[in-house]
């Protein structure tokens, strides 16, 4: 077996041509037997397994810099990097990341997890060598669906003014996570139908020069082409045409499903998707109803269609009122705050780690122009995604301190129909919605109507202690509530449903009786939804406990340590409420 | 005179062609008498004259819809549509903004005044007409500069996809602010010389049908090329060829100085630009002393030099160590993120304003990589630009809730520099500086090192009440303390310095002898700096006064009434403090 003496790319570059194809049937029979035992990336590292080990063969790492965008495609590349036994060795299967990750390898120069940044990132790796004349080449990975996002753009751009050593991969597998979006997607297919000989060439127009290969998954037309263009004078981009999902059957067959995925049965190819209700399917249902029932209604997103539960036949069905726009957040809010201004009902749907990308365009494009689109911000919560890159726990302090925007936060399924039914066809505000990540259900009633913004519901009225408890989060509150309870203390209750401000008056009238109030948020603390309450209470007497997260990046940490790190288990809130008021 | 009788595009129809030229030229001289008073876009306003005449008179506004980019060359639009007496009777020079606005007339569709957001915006109008089967050219207007925006990519990327009509004017006057920077200018240039025929078409790789005009600034070649794209069926690029500032022989021979002006007179060019210091002028010396002074050293901008003073010699006095990215700041903080993580010392500045469009990349591109660049945040506070797409006062809520960033809040020149020279030499952390407009010297001794996060600065112990001001505004506690006194109560004062944090242990500690805090910040409230305070002692029985903007699209209000409005006028603040502790 050749993967598992392999060290250092040294080791790769020792090889023949036959010997490195052999290394790639085994790299990617390791893919697929961990991937199934814990899931990930599955088609897009079958696709560039020939590459990663081109790439090793002619560069000289980390001499040479390699940046991946995304660098969801990098498994390859650790394998090839010291890190193999990540891949052979079940019980080392946690030693590395999903993305590229400098402390784990001086081969890896960022940590990444969102899309279109490796060519940005490596030109300053080109530009600090280039001004501290130093040697080496930078090369930057990035694949065709990466390739609308604007920041992608920005740099290559920039990137074209150089003249300088610096090489663009471009992994053309045909497809972003779902199918791409684009006009740039047909000029590239025209390079691929001619062999990279195709008029109005993209990168081209953008200063580049430019070679294409038809056999991205061939290893030695691979090296020829690196070798080609190493030690180059001015950028170049080289396009190879890859395969996605590439020797696992199911996966070329179905190359969204098996963008990612949960762990599986590699014979049946049955992914353990987990069961339950999910906020996915339910916004999926929801919006298929909406789209059904009126004809305004346009539902938008940004090349994560499943975060939506908009698979291939619900696209299809949704016809015109689905609006896939590529990886491309700004333009999403944009075109959303002209469709609510030309008079139809946009609603937009990105999880909120990604919705990063655009705080400018929901601060200018919408909120300056108070136009009424609806926002769905979707995996909410420190109980989603736990990567470094893709958290989901800064979009209160991101949104909520926004002028004009109206941000939402319900407790439940229910609450959260009916808050969406107003959000779409209210033409006030801008408006967005938490969705979180535990589906709750409640059989209260609720209101109808959001418009007398920032009125909070007193759910229960108890006394000396309220408890206001934010989206999910007002379950948390729930259980302070019985704790205290439990050692006879009746606290009061409150959904507040707007992160966006707060309800001065009720704070106000319950701070007349009561001594002691805490916030609960499924976020971070800093900047978000309690130091407001803090500060309306402020020139009172009231004390306040603020509880969320403290402000990080929490890497891989289970959703229990966070709370128990951050002083949110029900017990110890009551334990520090106990603390001050007796 | 043909101008005093437009009360309408209608009555821009008409003209003949000859008739349109004398318009024009009164346009023009409308243009210089205005701004000679009042200042303003000059140079992008003169370039476009014959462009508004053409568009007005071929298509038929408000049905067809124009949108314009920035909306700084929009002033000939409003002349045309029912505003010519803001441009020609001084008493009514007030009553129109710089940049297109609702508000003003149903020919205005969007406020906007960041770049490269027309073409989205416009394709959101145009889905919108399709979805609701209405009918109506839809027309987005966009100058060579901000095309170099990820939005306008993105943007004209989904656009290429569709199959309807859609049309973008690409108003080419071979400048931005300054001069263009990236690949795609090579190839705009090009296609000038070639008259559109050149290989490699940016606009046509993107999915666009394609329209050359080398003459953008004649009435009669501009109405042909309009007509013949009227009603078209597919999104089409119209490229004009227009002279920035043509018409103004000032304008013409220095575009740059001349893209906005302050008041001048017409007869010598002579432009008031006031007197005093600025700290524009302390940056550009400052940043050249550094890059003399240190190779390593590299200054990023983003298409906004006059920022930091980086006139024209200066820039190419700089040499390789100073990047002009084009607008494009999102590629600007990941390649500084990219320039330290490679060993050089970068140091991005920008308006607080324009630094809104790259939340996502401060995040994830720099400060989850915990890299060692400087930002420089310019402008900031009320007291500087007050249109509602300026303002500079979500700067605090957006920067110090991001984890690993540092911002720090100099309260002088003196300050700023070792603040600044420390972050640049440090190699632990991203470092933001918050540049204020006022430009103040003290003569104290400030600290050197900065890496002790979040330890205030305790500048006079007094008694019962903290006045702690942030940034410029500590000079607003200064004030308030005198105000105090002259009542007879010695109030502390603390320069807290940072903004990302606050230093618990010294509230906490001056919580058990004070019983007021007042926090005073140069921006908006919610999610700043106050916030924190307030939290931090929340758990105490100290009151705490959180004073600064509250959270609202401001709209050229003056920054005393904004003051005064939000009860942060000395007088103020020192009633409501004996209020509370009388």
């Amino acid at each position: 077996m050749f993967l598992e003496k392999i060290q250092s790319p040294a080791d790769v570059k020792a090889l023949d041509v036959k010997s490195l194809e052999q290394l790639a049937v085994e790299m990617r029979a390791a893919i697929i037997k961990k991937l199934s035992a814990c899931g990930g990336h599955v088609a897009p590292n079958l696709g560039f397994v020939e590459g990663s080990i081109a790439l090793h063969y002619v560069f000289d790492s980390p001499k040479d810099k390699i940046v991946f965008d995304v660098s969801h495609q990098s498994y390859c590349h650790k394998m090839l990097t010291g890190r193999a036994q990540a891949f052979l060795n079940e019980a080392h299967y946690g030693d590395v990341t999903g993305y590229s990750e400098p402390a784990e390898s001086e081969h890896d120069f960022f940590m990444v997890g969102h899309t279109s940044t490796s060519v940005s990132l490596a030109l300053g790796l080109a530009t600090a060598r280039d001004v501290l004349r130093e040697a080496g080449n930078v090369i930057a990975v990035i694949g065709d669906g990466s390739l609308s996002g604007g920041e992608a753009f920005e740099g290559l751009d920039n990137a074209g003014e150089y003249a300088t050593n610096f090489i663009v991969v471009v992994n053309d597998n045909e497809m972003s996570i779902a199918e791409n979006h684009g006009g740039l997607y047909k000029s590239l297919a025209d390079l691929r139908k001619t062999a990279g000989k195709s008029e109005n060439n993209y990168f081209k127009s953008l200063g580049f020069d430019y070679k294409y290969l038809e056999r991205g998954n061939d290893i030695a037309s691979l090296i020829e082409v690196f070798k080609s263009v190493k030690d180059a004078t001015r950028p170049v981009v080289v396009h190879i045409h890859t395969q996605k999902g590439r020797g696992f059957s199911f996966a070329e067959h179905d190359r969204e499903t098996w963008h990612w995925a949960a762990p599986f049965n590699p014979e049946t190819g049955e992914i353990n998707w987990g069961s339950g209700e999910s906020y996915s399917e339910i916004l999926g249902l929801y919006l298929m109803a909406k789209i059904k029932s009126d004809p305004k209604v346009i539902v938008i997103h940004s090349a994560v269609p499943a975060g939506i539960g908009f698979h291939a036949a619900r696209r299809k069905e949704a016809g015109k009122q689905y609006i896939d726009v590529g990886i491309a957040e700004e333009h999403a809010i944009a075109l959303a705050s002209g469709l609510a201004k030309g008079g139809a009902k946009p609603v937009y749907s990105t999880h909120g780690t990604f919705l990063q990308r655009t705080y400018d365009q929901i601060s200018q494009d919408l909120c300056a122009n108070n136009n009424p689109a609806t926002l769905f911000v979707t995996m909410s919560g420190a109980d989603g995604m736990n990567d470094t890159t893709h958290l989901c726990i800064f979009d209160i302090p991101m949104l909520s301190n926004i002028p004009n925007l109206v941000y939402l936060c319900p407790t439940c399924v229910e609450e959260f129909k009916v808050m969406a039914d107003w959000a779409i066809d209210q033409t006030e505000h801008p408006v967005a919605i938490r969705i979180p990540n535990a589906v709750h259900h409640r059989s209260d009633v609720f209101e109808k109507d959001y418009s007398a913004l920032n009125k909070f519901k007193l759910e229960h009225r108890g006394e000396r202690v309220a408890l206001i408890g934010l989206g999910d989060f007002y379950h948390r509150a729930v259980a302070v509530a019985l704790e205290l309870r439990r050692n006879g203390l009746d606290a009061t209750l409150v959904n507040p449903r707007y992160a966006s401000g707060v309800d001065k008056d009720m704070l106000l009238e319950l701070a007349k009786t009561h001594d002691v109030f805490v916030t609960l948020e499924n976020g971070v603390v800093e900047g978000g939804f309690g130091q407001k309450v803090a500060t309306a209470l402020s020139e009172t007497s009231a004390r306040v406990l603020v509880r969320g997260l403290s402000k990080e990046f929490y890497d891989k940490e289970s959703f229990t340590d966070l709370c128990e790190k951050n002083h949110l288990m029900p017990a110890q809130i009551a334990k520090e409420v106990f603390a001050i008021i007796s």
